[in-house]
């Protein structure tokens, strides 16, 4: 019951006015950060638009410079803010404008995107072809859908909306509206975590280990959204993230990997756009993850992927059928993209390592990188079984060997060595991990009783720590200083956070009232969680 | 797949503060109307707050004045719209608060609504309760949603992702968290069309002979959110509308009937933030039709309803199967409710009337009112069929009798007195329908070919009289001087577009551009409807 419209009839004669010369408003920049969204700001006396009747309807297209963007209006009564006569565009709208202050532009209703009619179909429950996903993706990477029409695609192609063969045609189409690097090489490898651990920095120590070893691993990351902290805040904490794309290539021609921000290369820019809907909701649905994972590991020139998926109580994943129902669709749709996909299943039960925040969690890192007897255990054995799986699409390599491999190389300092060569590269910034300066406001939070650690709860810790400043604020977070199974006294510290701001550090002391994130119980009651390695 | 906390752990120890004293910042009234969505303005280099760290969340929770409203936080670097210090608010949400300028507030993150995780359980494909709807929908009339989250809400309850079960636990929602009207009357009728006809103004006509036959109809309408004039919007032309209740209700006391606008009587008031994503969509499932239409009737106290189903091919119901559907689902809701329901459907092959527009569709009722010869014989039999199957639920009526009864009514000038009474009654404005004052701009769209009218697309011209400023400019929109099966010579007058601005005569003639809404063939391409009467 969609109103799509039918075939226009083109044959009736409607008198022209001749070439069509709408009234032109003088371009302002109007100091107010409404991103992700553009808004337009008009006088409501403006006497050549009626800037009410635009209100009423979702967007208007706005054309100067040879370019139109789109935005929402909003009606000014305000002279100070926008005049009558000018057309006010928030920060990041008129910078895509790309004209001075004073400019000319006219102002029109912005009709829907062209891709609307396959939206509806989806909305009517029908499968798409690969040309509609690419018609959709192509509107939404080139920012003409609304939030409002952004969520319904997400929810239209939520849970098991899409089957796998659509789970690909997305793939596919998300590789297509954005940049693909090609590396010249017969092997170019990545790993990646469906996310959703705190402190997982996994990737901060496979990538040096498996450089070393020699393979290309050119690794592009994101920044948090949602979460405390991405690889590309934690490794910013120890080097400059944000590189030219021939930068980058340079870096990794000659140290065969690199650790970057992923958002300077343009690789499927469709899914930053996406995401912009999908975190807020908490949606995560398998279809969309699948396609928004491979479109940038393969848009990023990689042909050798493992992925972690870890399972537990508050992790992504919370049982192993829906674990290996993941594995199934990245495995079909990685194939579909001759993508060769090494699929490891892990524990999820608790954050990894010991901090939690960009800057606890690089000192975590580096710890391990110097063999420090202050690392933690868990950062170090999984990046090891997670590189030494990756070691293994080595040709030379024998099936078993790679953990061992990985463990020589992380050993003998060459890991280290290598990611001391990255940072160099990327350009480094002083951080010293063995006297990180963390936020200088901090409250303790303790064990109520005496019993054993019992319980992680990963959202609530990943939400203090995000309210207490992370990852805004590098050196904000959360300390855990024990971990599921240990023994604790009454009264002992659970863990620390640091703030840099007092309002955050009260946020994150109402979310700690809430729940701290721990359970304190006996022995038994330690969830038990089987992995695959 | 989605990130609902676990139970909290409340038994650890957190440090307590003493009592949370956020620091506080001076409202200062922002004057840009940002409506339906709260804005909150911040500077970035606020002192006690990190704006930058508020706005990678979706919203803020502003308190002042003992009242709390949540907003989309946008940052600020112009000391001219807001200071360091002060927190600018939309007009909207300043208003909310009820203070004055330089009232202070605090800002805290917004906690995600309550009724979260009913919402994602739906959107897991889970079947709601009863209470999970009361909650979500209590959520929604609060404001607590974002327009993410409400077309999540949208989406995932569209098609047939609602059993007819549900469909009644979302009406009865709908209406506990409105105002609900008692007229203390046995017998209190209504008649509603499901929309998407443009012109179709039967409820002026109905409501004036159904009340001069003595039948009680309190008509509260709503204003035209994406059509191009709703009831009200036409209504205003000759009677103010926006009445407090407790004149509407003793207009009805006196009168036995009203035209009035919904709006004040804060009916259903979950319905009108639905409507404010569910329309940008085009998005009108039958489930949500169904509990938003029988939740504002009988929150307005209805108990007999004559619900009119257009069916055409450019109608919201465009086969028989889909309408008979449509009415098995109102029907069963209606039952669950004790609403007295009876579904009729009309055919909706083409507008009904002449005029698109609020003075033009109130120029044709007058018409009819007056059996002036110039009144458009369709909206007179369709209105008398209507008001007929309304008046027969009248006891003393036999079946069968309520056209005759109704078309007395009409032709003897008691239909037009009545009106008179109620447009005295609810305060009158000056309008002469003999004369009516339309839009001073116009262009003409004239037939290509000589031929018969074969085709209409209701959504064009819809679309055209909206472009051409209705139904704000009350005098713009659409005049059709030919319906379906008229035989046309080429150049006859197929139309005239009436517009009160030159650039919205202007985005009126680029829409005719693209397609007139009219198609001239031969007599058999007329398409066939068959309906009920």
């Amino acid at each position: 019951m969609n109103k799509v419209p039918t075939e226009p009839s083109a044959a009736c004669q409607v008198p022209s006015n001749g070439p069509f010369s709408p009234a032109r408003l003088s371009l302002r920049r109007v100091l107010i950060d409404t991103s992700p969204e553009n808004v337009a700001y008009m006088h409501r006396d403006c006497e050549v638009y009626r800037a009410e009747g635009f209100k009423a309807l979702s967007k208007v297209e706005i054309r100067s410079n040879g370019r139109s963007i789109l935005a929402t209006l909003n009606v000014v009564d305000d002279e100070n803010i926008v005049a009558c006569g000018e057309l006010g565009l928030s920060k990041a709208a008129f910078a895509q404008m790309g004209v001075v202050h004073g400019h000319t532009a006219t102002v029109s209703q912005a009709e829907p995107p062209e891709s609307i009619g396959a939206l509806h179909r989806k909305l009517d429950g029908e499968r798409l072809k690969l040309d509609d996903f690419r018609a959709i993706v192509r509107d939404i990477a080139e920012h003409h859908y609304s939030k409002i029409e952004l969520t319904a695609f997400v929810v239209a192609t939520c849970r098991d909306e899409l089957d796998r063969e659509e789970v690909y045609f997305l793939t596919d189409a998300m590789i297509e509206v954005g940049r693909r690097l090609d590396w010249h090489e017969h092997l170019v490898v990545d790993k990646h975590c469906i996310g959703g651990i705190p402190g997982n920095r996994t990737s901060m120590l496979v990538v040096p280990i498996v450089a070393a070893h020699g393979l290309l691993c050119p690794k592009t990351s994101s920044r948090a959204i949602t979460s405390p902290a991405g690889t590309a805040d934690t490794m910013e904490v120890l080097a400059n993230v944000e590189l030219p794309v021939e930068q980058l290539e340079e870096i990794v021609r000659n140290h065969r990997g690199c650790i970057a921000w992923g958002g300077t290369a343009n690789l499927s820019p469709s899914d930053d756009v996406l995401i912009s809907v999908e975190r807020p909701l908490s949606l995560d649905s398998p279809g969309q993850m699948v396609a928004s994972i491979l479109s940038k590991k393969i848009a990023a020139g990689s042909n050798h992927l493992v992925l972690d998926i870890p399972i537990g109580p508050t992790a992504k994943v919370r049982s192993m059928p829906d674990a290996q129902r993941l594995r199934r669709l990245f495995e079909y749709v990685a194939k579909r993209m001759s993508l060769s996909l090494d699929v490891v299943i892990t524990d999820g039960r608790q954050p990894i390592g010991f901090g939690i925040g960009p800057v606890l969690e690089a000192r975590d890192v580096m710890r391990v990188l110097e063999n420090d007897p202050r690392a933690p255990v868990d950062l170090r054995q999984k990046s090891l079984r997670l590189a030494g799986r990756l070691i293994e699409c080595d040709p030379d390599v024998r099936g078993g060997d790679g953990f061992t491999i990985a463990r020589d190389i992380l050993d003998s300092g060459r890991a280290l060595a290598k990611m001391n060569d990255i940072i160099q590269a990327q350009g480094s910034k002083s951080f010293d991990h063995n006297h990180p300066e963390l936020g200088a406001l901090n409250f303790e939070v303790r064990a109520p009783e005496a019993g054993v650690v019992a319980g992680f709860d990963n959202l609530q810790l990943a939400r203090i720590a995000r309210f207490a400043g992370a990852p805004k604020v590098k050196n904000a977070g959360v300390d855990l200083m024990c971990k599921l199974g240990d023994t604790v006294e009454a009264g002992a510290l659970l863990y620390r956070v640091h703030a840099g701001f007092a309002a955050d550090l009260e946020f994150a002391r109402q979310a700690c009232s809430k729940s701290t994130g721990y359970t304190i119980g006996r022995a038994d009651q330690v969830p038990h969680v089987f992995v695959e390695f």
